[in-house]
């Protein structure tokens, strides 16, 4: 499969590289990347990454911000970061995505474990999180030509503790490399609308 | 107790209106109200609300927009009627409200079935729902003063079948009196960050 990984130089999305790459063609584009530079927050950035990818079997999406701040201070403009970013980013991509995805493609994007288990500064990861999950659930049912689309849930990454710990005590931190089991789950395997939580 | 309800002429609204009014006293608001007018899409006209209603022990919401179409119709800037409406516009509320509820007081909003269900063209409700369910999970652990939050989850109204119910074959439809129900749990009730599912 020919499959393009968006933020593909994080944490996430490089572990998911890594679990692909032995099987497949894997075209690496974000934020900062000089082959395949995309800005998600743009749609004209996300159009101008697939003319260049051409048509693909697989989009995954690892990218995306949220604002982190205790809901007293929280307000419209910082909650519209994450709208922004991490749920609208996402959801253009799917929207300009589905022109270059071949028959039996797939979508494979990022929520996260605060959508059923929130903790504290995190109210605008939660509802994005909560976004995605039941865009991805609605939109599986109205995909063209048998594409797939699904989300990826993890917990906390183990190597994010050193710097996130303090705001994820008595959670069980995940490696990035069991979270990239849940991409390969969605991309190489055949089932829609669900969500791959990898909480442990 | 002193009840506003945000949305309070609507089906849902007056519902609701109906099931709390023989034992407090509730304030009807809404866009086209002439004694608490409210756009839910305007933070200074939801201050101007709060600032007409003084100190309150419960906040409703049982209004707010979405655009329903085919997923591949769709685009940004209809996605952003939902985010605008019922997605932001209930979590404004929620921010302002903060300061004016008493002591235990609580708030109460509107998701539906499509955070789970999916519907043909209801991928935006569908995000909406998934939202403002996950914002109530977190922002009911951030409440001050034991301030509570729920939402209510109604499947589509029996009042409504007429007009939506070719978008809802096969759904158990449910009475705007037994989703009332709900939101007297919520309102009357002591629990947070639930969702009282009315499915049927």
């Amino acid at each position: 499969m020919k499959i393009v990984v968006i933020g593909g130089r994080g944490t996430i999305g490089s572990a998911v590289v890594k679990e692909l790459s032995p099987r497949h063609e894997v075209l690496i584009a974000g934020r900062k990347d000089s082959h395949y530079p995309c800005d998600i927050t743009s749609t004209a950035s996300i159009e101008g990454l697939f003319q260049k990818t051409g048509p693909i079997d697989a989009v995954v999406v690892t990218a995306g911000d949220v604002h982190f701040e205790s809901l007293s201070a929280m307000n419209e403009e910082k909650y519209k970061i994450g709208l922004t970013h991490k749920l609208m980013g996402q959801v253009n991509i799917v929207l300009a995505g589905i022109k270059y995805l071949n028959k039996g493609g797939s979508f494979t994007l990022t929520s996260g474990i605060l959508t059923y288990d929130p903790i504290k500064a995190g109210s605008s990861a939660s509802m994005v999180n909560g976004a995605v999950e039941a865009f991805v659930r609605s939109a599986a049912i109205e995909m063209p030509h048998g594409i797939r689309i699904n989300a990826v849930s993890p917990s906390v990454l183990t190597e994010s503790m050193p710097k996130y710990g303090a705001f994820f005590r008595g959670f069980v931190s995940v490696s990035a490399a069991s979270v990239a089991l849940g991409y390969s789950r969605s991309v190489e395997g055949l089932q829609t609308g669900q969500v791959y939580e990898v909480f442990r």
